[in-house]
């Protein structure tokens, strides 16, 4: 197998290091002439080297931005280059016509290392589709998110000294929105689950409500009933309804997401026969990242990977009936909530059983009149 | 893909089930003529009926008794036939030379539902292996001592009475000490480990201990001092040192094998590069082992499955590095223990750091003056 590297950033210096000399993998150009590179390889300004050598059957791309790569991933499709990445917006905004075109080449486009870091997730999915039918995909699958709330809970920081600490240590984005407010994990929810259940979701269709209104008053109120706050993403399909949220989700302090520290991921599938099966780990850094993305390359160089099926009809999304209580905090007298209030809390209320559907909406109204809002879904 | 099924019981027909008519895999034969069979097969009471068909590739062996078990895999790998076998204590027992017997004939021979249940663990361990170095494989590795010590943590329930609700759910075996001795977890914990480290560990070097003598009081003293008991299985290999130990063993409260609940195993593997990976999810029951034999069948037939590489040297077990304090109780004064107590809890003492092998080999001798002597390592 014969590759070029489209951005040699951290990740792509590790994969290279982790290929070595013994894997029969060659690295043959780095597209990517601003950086120096320690290894034999033509550095290059130009795709088209790598597009029009017939020896490169494969590209990595390693950026985390859709532009340039859309348009570079599209040429290397269409010049029937396998592609592995790592790049999650790209893929979740671009999944039907990216796995459509890999699909009509009949080339493979791999993405295990920008699903989940260094878990065996991706992987995971397709193995257990080919016996069984999965019908829930959920999880904790942002790092910094989840070191910002486990330290609010264990150390009872407050919001930015914990967004602070994350930074230093490099867990956030520089972009802490991308984190914060759970576009990182929109992105990752999607590519599992178009993977899960065979399905294009269109983001945009998707409720995403992130953490930053969250305050140090109420991960005490959250302790004092015996529940911590975690950042969940879920999808759920069945019977071809398909709903789709993440936001802040309340689970009680001996469930397993609870114990997910620091920055470390927790990634739940449940399907008909094998059940819920959960897999915990580093979900993001270089090396986990760079371990999923050189497992990609083994796939494909062994032909142990397929190119991507038939277009899939795109599926809407339907938060209707995914059905939760909610925790409200508002310093605003809001008469919808008056009468959906079901119990009171020493800093909100939590409401009867509502759908994501209107609490999202009626949450993005009532935000004009009170920008520090916040809610969470009580599991 | 033609098969063979030795012994059909609730997990073998839920197999036969799940393949269906569309998987393209056919089971010609059922050898258990003392059950009805509700599917075409021909029912035979004559091994030989599998071995000598060429039409047959794969033989399921499902029983869960070393003999006869072992003298039919070895028949069917001798024949040229592929098996698939959910029989723990056979491949604990008697690895290398199957192993070694399949590798000789070219055939496969496939465990995934023995070593987890339904969890994605051994192909798991196995994908890490090509582009990784597993170093440590641990967990909770038996749904019942889970069951039972939950039991008594959440419900404070005693030992008897968490054991006979677990036995009226069906998860204990019949034979309880396979579950609560710890032997269970040891098979297991071979199987896991002989996959990641490339060793073939044997079973009597391994320290076993089980959780038969502990007592609500220990329970409550854990929980006063914020921990909690599992029943953990390790094994470590570091530069060629092998450590494998069973044990019960005190986690933190906050810990992620104190949020496993119920009947639920807790799989971990550490590597170089991916770091930490756990894998959450039922480890035994009908369905979920079905599931597993199922990928393996899946993956048999699809020819991503290899026959095993040349035997390997037996590795011996040198449990004396492995460090930990541990809480032990007894009602006997010890001398050996006097010299080794660092702290007092309400039940029991806490010792400074000590190999397992030195603690068990004194625990051993010491339960004969006290049969109810109890301990537990501190993680």
């Amino acid at each position: 197998m014969v590759i070029g590297v489209l951005g040699l950033g951290p990740i792509g210096e590790s994969v290279c290091e982790m290929l070595g000399s013994k894997s029969g993998i060659r690295v043959k150009y780095v597209c990517c002439p601003e950086r120096p590179v320690r290894f034999p390889a033509t550095v290059t300004r130009e795709l088209r080297d790598l597009t029009e050598d017939p020896e490169v059957d494969t590209v990595l791309e390693l950026s985390a931005e859709i532009h340039p790569a859309l348009e570079q991933v599209q040429q290397c499709l269409l010049a029937g280059k396998h592609v592995v990445t790592c790049n999650k917006p790209l893929l979740a905004f671009h999944w039907n016509e990216l796995m459509a075109l890999a699909a009509r080449q009949g080339v493979c486009l791999r993405y295990g290392g920008a699903a989940a870091g260094g878990l065996a997730w991706i992987p995971a999915i397709e193995r257990c589709k080919r016996a069984d039918t999965i019908h829930e995909i959920s999880g904790i699958m942002n790092g910094t998110t989840n070191y910002i709330l486990d330290a609010m809970h264990l150390a009872h920081a407050s919001f930015q000294t914990a967004l602070n600490r994350s930074q230093d240590f490099g867990y956030a984005e520089i972009d802490t929105a991308s984190d914060v407010d759970g576009l990182d994990s929109l992105h990752r929810l999607i590519l599992s689950a178009n993977t899960a259940f065979d399905v294009s979701i269109p983001p945009e269709e998707v409720l995403v409500r992130g953490i930053r209104c969250i305050q140090r008053r109420d991960v005490e109120t959250f302790l004092a009933h015996g529940f911590c706050c975690r950042l969940i993403a879920s999808a759920e399909h069945y019977a071809e309804r398909l709903a789709a949220v993440v936001e802040p989700t309340l689970v009680e302090l001996k469930d397993h997401e609870a114990a997910v520290h620091s920055n470390f991921n927790l990634l739940t599938m449940v399907s008909r026969q094998a059940g819920k099966q959960s897999f915990f780990g580093q979900g993001a850094g270089r090396y986990p990242t760079a371990y999923n993305v050189v497992q990609d390359l083994l796939d494909v160089a062994a032909g142990r990977a397929e190119p991507p099926g038939p277009p899939r009809i795109e599926t809407h999304v339907d938060n209707r009936t995914f059905v939760r209580k909610y925790y409200i905090r508002t310093a605003v007298s809001e008469p919808w909530l008056w009468s959906r209030t079901e119990e009171r809390w020493e800093t909100g209320v939590i409401t009867c059983r509502l759908s994501a559907q209107e609490v999202h909406a009626w949450a993005a109204e009532a935000r004009g009149r009170d920008p520090e809002l916040f809610f969470a879904a009580l599991r």
